[in-house]
Formats: C-alpha cells, structure tokens, sequence
C-alpha cells in the first residue's frame, strides 16, 4: 500500500508493475470469496506468528519458508484494496501496524532461536536489527503526520524482507540480522536528514 | 511536545502544569546560554546511552538514576520551543524520533544484563516492551499521518519511563519489563480500536 520513493529505483514499484497481473487475478479472485484486504492482512499475521514459531523451535529454514509464503500478501490486501475501489483509512492503517508486528515477531523468534544457541551477538544483533526496521517506519510515519515526506532510504520493508527470509533459508540468520541492525538504522538516519533538508528553509 | 490526550486523566499534562515555573525558569535561562531545544534533546540521547551503557554493565541503580535525570529534558525542550514562540517542525519531528532512541537504547541496555544474568524470560520481556513501547507511537504517527488521533491508552511515554526506571532505582527491572511488555501492547491495540472506531461511519 505504500507509494512510490522520491527518485532513485524503487524495488517494491517494480515489483508490483512485474507481477500485476497475477496479483489483481489472486485478488479479484479472493474479492469474490466474500474475502476483504484486512482478512489478508490479519492471516499474513497468524502466517508470521507460525514461522516465529518454527524459528524460535529452531527450524530455520521452515519459519523461512512459511515468512516467505505471508510476505507477496502484503502486495495482495494492496491490489484487493485498488480493485474494490474504496481505499479506507483503517485497511491503511491497519496494514502499516501489521507490518511491523509481522516483522518484530519473527525477530522475536530469532532472539528465542540465539538465545537457545547461547549467540550474545546474535541476540544484540536482532534487537538493533528489530529497532532499526521499526524506527524506518515511525521516522516516516511520524514525518507524514507533521506534513512533511520521509520516504528515502535504502533499506525499507521490502528489502528487509528479503534479507531476512534468504538468511533464514539457508540457516544463516546472523548475516541477515547484521545486514538489517546496520543498513535499517542508516535508513533510519537518512530519513532524520532528508527531514531535516525539507524544514532547513523555515 | 506532546499534545494532550483525550478524555480521561493525562499525568504527562499534570505534571507540565505542576512544575510550569521552575520548567519556565530553567528554559529561559538556557536559551539566555544560546542553547537550543535541539542541543537538550541531543544531551538527553547521550546521557540515555550512558544510561544503558550502566545498565549494560550491571549498575542498575546508576542506570536509573542516570535515565531518571534525563527525563525531564523531554519536558524542557518542549518549555524552551514554546518560550522561543517558534515551533519547528523539525524539531517535533527530531524530539519524538530521539524519544524513541532514547527508550530503545535503555531497553538494549537491559537485553545484555539479562544475557549476562542468562535470565532467558527478562530478555523476552524487554524485547516485548520495547515492542509494545515503540508500537505505541508508531500507532499514534501512523494514524496521525492518515489525519486521525490515536492519543488514548493506559501506558504512554511518560508513564512507561516511570515504571521502568523505578524498576532500575531498586535493580528490579524484571517487574518494570513485564509491566511495560503487557501495558504498552495493551495501549497499542488500544489505539488500533480507537482508530477503527474513528473510521467505521466511511
């Protein structure tokens, strides 16, 4: 749901181009099932909680697998929003917030999982990991309520995803969770100064 | 910088109108010094990571008393903004992104004391508080942006800064993590409601 970055090459845009028509076929699909964008967005939530789950259990690549089916949903409950015509407010609202728990879930499950393997750096690595990818998305949030934009950087939801899920895949989550603590924070940091270039005039 | 909360009782409130003259006082006599809203915000987010840096090593009550010396520089930038007669929006923006460092920075802080007390049940608790707590805002930004409130809820900023570094003075963080880890979701999906509540006439 969310709209195009200012400049530069936007991952999530072109993903959404490439694959827009099976997406609107799923979506039309599931509209007519009685289904609605934030029945989608609440079983995306049960989806992540069980790959949490499977990652806190040590199953690594099965939480992957299972975080990797919930995420293209995140595209679905958009493009079903778009087809019925009527963007609400709450559907907004409540996919941004679901977001957020789907991802600091899964890092839940990935502090649990080092914890068992007695992984202090990996533990630290999660949190910051989890803190960055949280304040990308208040510094924009936040921004917008001001009026202002806060949409740059270079590691946003989608990215983030991704890293995470490879990571898990192959049973290597540590990169993943250092990849995001650094890159998420300087997303953050990007987002602080592109702010402040915005006010500069006042 | 916080607006008031509707309805109900708002402690944040309370407190600015209780200690408005010495608040006054001290603000007045830091701009006289050329200091800005945004160097008392900046000072409070070193000294919050002196703050987890102590906790990081053990030293629960110096922690406290560090976090617990920094809390009220929330309340003076926003007296200095006001005094000033200018309200940047930048420096909104910049003092609600910092408050949320702030608060996960000392949460960081408590991560690596329970890894080292290898309390496997604190380190849950302090990343479902420092969830719950940054999920607060991030609701509120959120529906803020999407030109709604989401003011409500028991466990606020203030409230949350209460609870925790009282919990440090007498080194019993495990009560101030569980406290915040039910509170602060429960405030979270508090302004869920709430937002769902404003939205459901469309």
């Amino acid at each position: 749901m969310s709209a195009e970055k200012s400049g530069k090459f936007d991952f999530e845009r072109f993903l959404r181009k490439a694959f827009k028509h099976p997406l609107d076929w799923l979506a039309s699909r599931l509209l007519k099932l009685g289904i609605t964008p934030n029945h989608i967005t609440l079983f995306g939530l049960v989806g992540n909680i069980g790959a949490a789950v499977l990652i806190a259990l040590g199953y690594l690549s099965w939480g992957g697998l299972v975080a990797g089916l919930m995420a293209p949903l995140d595209a679905v409950d958009g493009a079903m929003a778009r087809l019925k015509g009527e963007t609400s407010k709450f559907g907004a609202f409540l996919d941004s917030v679901i977001d957020r728990y789907d991802e600091l879930f899964l890092f839940g499950g990935l502090i649990v999982y080092f914890y068992n393997e007695a992984n202090f750096v990996g533990i630290l690595l999660t949190f910051l990991a989890a803190t960055g990818a949280v304040m990308v998305s208040y510094t924009r949030a936040r921004a917008e309520g001001l009026g202002l934009d806060a949409k740059t950087g270079i590691l946003t939801r989608i990215e983030r995803s991704i890293v995470l899920i490879i990571g898990l895949l192959f049973s290597k989550p540590i990169y993943s969770v250092g990849i995001i603590a650094v890159l998420a924070n300087v997303t953050a940091i990007q987002r602080i100064c592109h702010v402040w270039q915005q006010t500069k005039a006042d």
